[in-house]
């Protein structure tokens, strides 16, 4: 029986049919590697998801972490699926062999990750944020900073966070307020309180290293006088072994609705809440330079960002294939046809309505997995293209694509959740099946690392606007490019591709006239709409992408690839017949530089 | 400081300065009611409402009923709830006086019922359910059957249930097996399953009076063989008070995701389960006429999906005006003029995007209730209008408007209560805060009554195509009436008539177009799209009949009505240019007789 979690034949499809990670082989950087191995390691990761990951994702959803004022407890089963995970090595997957990484194609890393993620949201975020935090530090530390901190996250000792938000400050990080005073001995001292930190206190691991963004005194206001430090929650001793407890003090647990197995925390920095006359501060060490936190946050931030996209993803992916599983062992009524009452009920997947769900749900879920390994792709492209300027146009086209990265999985997958619901029916309602838990678990996803509206302005306000419009020229290029291909190659993508290349027109055209007006508020308050449609616009493209596969294949046949072929079509006919045409009235809403939120006042709600 | 579960003011504006139904004084049967009688009531369902049921909606979230293999817990504060709600005579607000009711206008009572809804759906469940057995009794049940049942639920003694489906089927109804023997003495004896059944046990009352659909051996198979009984938990003694158990058992309970404090059940009727060599079968009594049970069944049924929609629209009010509060007083960052990072920061809602989350939310909310309210008044009309041709004329109206007052708000009013989530931000996704229960509980309602693909197939497959389209053509009247008065009005309304009367053309033109090929198939296949575009439409319409209502106001002024007018008009703004256009889309895809779905087979998925 084939997997609930995500699809080997699909990522089979995306992987070598479309992306053909194995040229990749070709580059220096993967020369190590074949096709065999990259199967290999998804062998690896889907097994270890499935086996390790996938059995406790309802446990950890019905016993949330507990915290008794002392220490924080979790169930069993999520430490013992993490140290197997660090046995796998994944943790390194895309790591330089250097600091003992495999150096996976990001593509292939992406996908194995996917299996965890839609196994266990909760369990798998300890190590991808560990290893936001470990790429950061691989980045912007020091050669000793990379020595003592990332060796033991990559071995699966330490666990990592990223603490940005405080109580005050949730999106609004110019406004952070942690003060970290500079020592002697050339550490800091840190005073303030972080919330939201995901992952922020637990017994998992040996130690948890923390990310903090803090303001060094004398320091430039706003966003201009942040600095990032590495503050242990446990200090090291001489040898580099954990020895004394530093000055972060857990405060108290958040109890949310979904993502239960991730403890989430309010977290104290040098107040000793608990141990009056304590130190004065928690120990803190600079990364780089002082004043430059932000910039080094969001190196990390746009990983992280992608990574929440393939969250939502993994858990669409997964309702997905649960719903079509119990669609079809489901029996109730009969086709429309069939007038007999006595004849026996057919599986629930024979109702139109119900393929409208599912195919719905297929649309979403393999255009978002198309995306993030697009992105994954994109990410390879930067680091290893031969040519410079490739390398500087994958790096450009993924930040432009970042936060409709984030953002469309994160609403759509969301949706797919929602229709995986509806297929159970009354049953779908009930915590029995997984479908409700990964709804609950997904809707995270357009909260954290940046908000649906966050994403919106970077995508309106920074990535199409930056070096004079050269990010959405080079979307707008690329995507050109796929519709000129499918124009020659003729056929049905040949018609898809006129729609495509109507909607892309309109992208260029709203842009330049949402900048046009000179009022960067007009354009402003409607970042979320041009997000939406662009999102559609880009996942569209996926689907376009997909099926020049399926067409250059040679068209229906009876190959062993028919049903998968036959599906991918299906699905891009529904994307493009159902939801590329959304863009229509959203575009002329841009159009129209609408004024309705804007003018709202406080007072007339 | 204003109610955060529903707002009197909007409330005042819907049910006097549009609905007028002080006029409905007039008749007789509301002869001794006024407009103090009516905003009496509000203010008792506000209160009752405000102080009973909202205090514990989230410790019956918290704390489920369980069922110890005996018998069911509860919380204690919900039987104290329900206790006072019996002591308001609320449950017989619009019964006649000579079974104890207070005679309310349906439009009062749906408004008075919206409180508790919103206050908490779970406990305002039971005697929601007990009044539809009620209704169902009244219109169906013997005048002893009535004295014996119907008047201890009206006075709280007891409750009522509906028990449809089985646990092999759902939405089937055509495939129930439990059977009903007739014995001797009058009675019935039943044997059988029944699935999802709300309030199905408990002991918040003396007895649980439950109707039954079950089939007499012999009848004819499917829908039209299936008859209904009234089967009571307790059986009643020559007394008429509470005496031996009937043979019915509760099995287990159903563990959902949201409006957990209602216990969903699965029962057992005359299995014995936990009596074995107890009497072999439950006690039934028969309803009527045999074979009668599904349209008898129906009657309650359309009163519950109305009820059902009225349930969503009060749980996405809420979820507003919480929102609303919380951006009001939650500051964060600066308004994009503003580039001093040391000014302070501005309340949430000073941001565009958050407004436009407000002004959504509102523009399902108050939109819905409208839709509501409306069908209440229909109610009304179709109970006291003084000629019969009105009478009928708004029984059909109802009948159309049914599935999408029941369907809408459920769809709609859930995306309301995700913005309110989102308004929230990371505190939103916390238990801390109510808008993640709301969500939650929200979800039940695209499911339960009929899911929202049933509702479909009735609005699409039987309301716009019974008595040969007499309902859609009456549905277009009615809206093409209010678009004719916003034409001779002028003014903004006009140019929104405009967009509403080019898409009821389109919901003429597509209705023949779909049914016009002879291929119902294809119709059908299509009948979520044309149930959300219509949906779309009546709730335009809805908004410009509330523009009407303020333009007759003499347009914009400083009375006491401004600010209330204002957000009206901006309400109504908001829809016309943000979701009307929606419905463009979906139009084309009906008109193409699209067969993307259709055509999907199986084994492509």
């Amino acid at each position: 029986m084939s997997s609930t979690l995500l699809s080997r034949r699909d990522l089979r499809f995306l992987l070598h049919d479309w992306l053909e990670v194995t040229r990749l082989t070709e580059r220096p950087r993967y020369a190590e590697h074949s096709r065999e191995t990259f199967d290999a390691v998804l062998d690896l990761a889907e097994r270890v998801a499935t086996e390790r990951f996938a059995p406790h994702n309802r446990a950890a959803d019905l016993t949330e972490p507990t915290f008794d004022g002392r220490r924080v407890h979790i169930i069993p089963q999520v430490r013992q699926a993490l140290d197997v995970f660090a046995e796998t090595g994944l943790l390194a997957a895309s790591m330089d062999a250097s600091v003992g990484g495999m150096q996976l194609p990001h593509a292939v890393r992406a996908a194995c990750f996917a299996w965890f993620q839609a196994a266990n949201i909760g369990t798998s975020a300890y190590p991808f944020l560990t290893l936001g935090n470990a790429n950061l530090l691989l980045a912007h530390g020091s050669a000793e900073q990379i020595d003592t901190w990332v060796r033991p996250m990559v071995e699966g000792r330490f666990f990592g966070t990223m603490c940005l938000s405080e109580p005050q400050a949730g999106s609004s990080l110019a406004d952070i307020t942690t003060r970290a005073e500079p020592q002697d001995d050339g550490t800091y001292r840190l005073h303030g309180t972080k919330m939201w930190i995901s992952g922020g206190d637990h017994e998992l691991s040996e130690n948890i290293v923390h990310l903090v963004l803090a303001r060094i005194p004398g320091g430039p206001p706003g966003v201009k006088g942040i600095s990032l430090f590495i503050v242990p929650k446990v200090l090291l001793d001489a040898d580099g072994a954990p020895g004394a407890r530093n000055d972060v003090v857990l405060v108290g647990l958040n109890h949310k609705m979904g993502y239960r197995g991730t403890t989430n925390t309010l977290l104290n920095f040098g107040e000793g809440v608990h141990r009056p006359g304590g130190r004065p501060g928690a120990v803190g060490h600079l990364v780089g330079e002082p004043h430059q936190g932000l910039a080094q946050m969001f190196h990390m931030m746009n990983e992280a960002r992608i990574g929440v996209g393939a969250g939502a993803t993994a858990l669409g992916y997964t309702g997905y294939l649960k719903s079509l599983a119990y669609a079809r062992q489901r029996p109730q009524g009969r086709p429309l046809a069939d007038k007999d009452p006595g004849a026996p009920q057919v599986p629930i997947v024979a109702h139109p309505d119900v393929r409208r769900m599912l195919l719905a749900q297929k649309s979403y879920v393999e255009g978002a997995l198309a995306l993030v390994l697009y992105c994954g792709r994109l990410l390879d492209e930067e680091k290893t293209a031969p040519e410079a300027a490739d390398r500087e146009r994958a790096r450009l086209l993924l930040d432009v694509l970042t936060p409709i990265a984030k953002s469309w999985p994160s609403q759509w997958c969301l949706v797919a959740n929602d229709l995986a619901i509806q297929v159970h029916g009354g049953y779908g309602y009930t915590r029995d099946y997984d479908v409700e838990q990964h709804w609950r678990d997904n809707r995270l996803n357009p909260i954290h690392e940046g908000t649906h509206g966050i994403q919106a302005l970077d995508l309106l306000g920074r990535k199409v606007t930056m070096r004079d419009g050269a990010g959405l020229a080079l979307l707008v290029e690329t995507v050109r490019a796929t519709v000129t291909r499918a124009w020659k190659a003729e056929g049905e993508a040949a018609e898809l591709a006129a729609s495509l290349g109507a909607a892309l027109d309109r992208v260029t055209l709203v842009t330049r006239r949402l900048w046009g007006t000179g009022d960067p508020e007009v354009a402003l308050a409607n970042a979320s709409v041009y997000l939406e449609a662009v999102g559609h616009v880009v996942i569209a493209w996926m689907w376009l992408e997909q099926l020049l596969v399926v067409e250059a294949d040679g068209g229906p046949g009876d190959g062993p690839d028919a049903d998968l072929h036959a599906g991918k079509r299906q699905a891009a006919r529904y994307f493009f017949r159902h939801e590329l045409p959304r863009t229509g009235p959203q575009f002329d809403l841009l159009d129209s530089l609408d004024r309705t939120t804007l003018d709202m006042r406080d007072d007339w709600f």
